[in-house]
């Protein structure tokens, strides 16, 4: 990474002009959009402050990371104080999302920059997205629903974003006190979306972790449980190899890897049914990198 | 059609119990999810209208088209007069959508029961869903917008909506005064829509019709500007062959079918970047049924 991916994004990225950085890029380093995506725009200021953190003090990673959290802070945030998930380049806010996933990129970002600065401002503010969001997941209707309120879902993504946006900010903050969320959200991920009798991790459930007959309900996203694997399995080793987490971490990993791989082509499916009925989605039998990137990782 | 597809669907599709057509099948004509999505209640209740209008008058069709649109009329409608997109078996709403598509459906089901019918208060509720989705369609605003105001843009749907939903009203209802509304679609087509410097028809514009220099603004959706030739071809058809028609259609369909056939493999692709840069959706490069099926009719 550190020879082949960063050079092409360094000093390349960098918008000296109006802050921040102009990550849609061709494959010849050419500019596809200048509009700023509030995620990569998180992501990339997280990067170069955990690379500063963990691998060496380079000046030129932090110098990055203080400009991509000064371009977040001065544009990524509506008056409510939730983020903005796109901007133009001058930081002109483009399109807000329902979903708080922007605000868990914030916090890592923010807490990364926090332990890299060593500035507890910068901690306050993780700390405070990473509740704004974990309120959002965990209070139904707080996130302007989608649906009416005749089929209440949710979905695994609110407590595997929780989970590990709290393992980050633990690490850069140095503060068990998120052991709280973490372990509430294993106990959410086992009791509603893991599923012994269909050996499966659901992707959708009912409020209740009951299972939903319908296309949406039925519909399991491999690429997904097993990034969730991932986290377990992280958990497990930050506790010394919890023998009740490597085993949680396994059977996600394994019945997903079941579910998700394509025995004829190879590759992980995006989508499948949790019946092998056919899928609504047109794209659900497409192989996509980040599946594969998760798979690796977990 | 009529030897090979209708009897896939009639009887089996007809919900004796709740009303309405239950449509989610397997290849095998097995149940996959008993939702009933608003577009295909309105548009199936269309063709079993438009059947009995049009091929001959068969009981069975005029009895399956009220049939349907007795199930829209019951549980198609919010109290503010906008249409379900997807509602329970039983009628319960599931959801609505931020645009009036499912309107438009409405309004030609509407439109031809009250021929087949004779029923001119179905007439009357035809000509207020039109009016209702041209009025969102041209209002800027009142469609909930989904982006800050920063860049507004509007979509080649629109107009194009408008127009072959006024053309089947006027079909249906046997009424010329939607001529006025036609003329204006195809003149915003023609003007905001159609760049003959870039030889293209654009999906999406700013509001004066501007060129957006941007991922979604460079999009080309070839299928969806051929679906419109065909439109406005038969405009042309209904005007006795009108020469200034043929002229824009053949355009349409030209530009449009040199931006999209994949030379390659043959078939046309979902999306085209303007300048053939990269496209930010993953689907770019899948070949749909729809796609086709719209350049066939075209």
């Amino acid at each position: 990474m550190l020879e082949d991916t960063l050079p092409f994004w360094l000093p390349r990225c960098v918008d000296e002009e109006h802050g921040g950085f102009m990550i849609a890029r061709d494959q010849d380093g050419s500019l596809l959009d200048t509009d700023k995506g509030m995620w990569q725009q998180c992501r990339f200021t997280w990067l170069l402050a955990t690379l500063y953190n963990n691998v060496e003090p380079r000046d030129e990673w932090l110098v990055g990371a203080r400009h991509g959290i000064e371009f977040i802070s001065k544009h990524g945030f509506d008056a409510d104080g939730r983020m903005w998930f796109h901007v133009t380049r001058e930081g002109a806010p483009i399109r807000k999302r329902r979903y708080v996933f922007t605000e868990t990129f914030g916090a890592i970002a923010y807490a990364a920059c926090a332990k890299a600065m060593g500035d507890s401002g910068m901690a306050d503010k993780a700390r405070g997205l990473h509740d704004l969001a974990r309120k959002h997941f965990t209070t139904p209707g707080l996130i302007q629903p989608k649906l009416t309120g005749t089929r209440p879902m949710k979905s695994m993504g609110g407590p595997m974003m929780s989970l590990v946006t709290a393992q980050e900010l633990r690490a850069c903050l140095d503060d068990d006190s998120f052991n709280g969320d973490i372990d509430a959200c294993l106990e959410e991920i086992q009791s509603d979306f893991m599923k012994p009798d269909l050996e499966c991790v659901m992707e959708t459930v009912g409020v209740n972790g009951e299972v939903l007959d319908h296309f949406d309900g039925r519909l399991l996203n491999p690429g997904h449980a097993i990034e969730g694997a991932w986290f377990v399995l992280n958990e497990a080793r930050h506790r010394g190899n919890d023998p009740d987490l490597i085993q949680m971490g396994c059977q996600m990993l394994d019945w997903m890897w079941a579910r998700g791989w394509d025995e004829e082509h190879g590759g992980i499916f995006y989508f499948r049914d949790l019946n092998n009925k056919p899928v609504q989605e047109y794209w659900h039998d497409m192989k996509f990198w980040w599946v594969h990137n998760e798979a690796i990782l977990a």
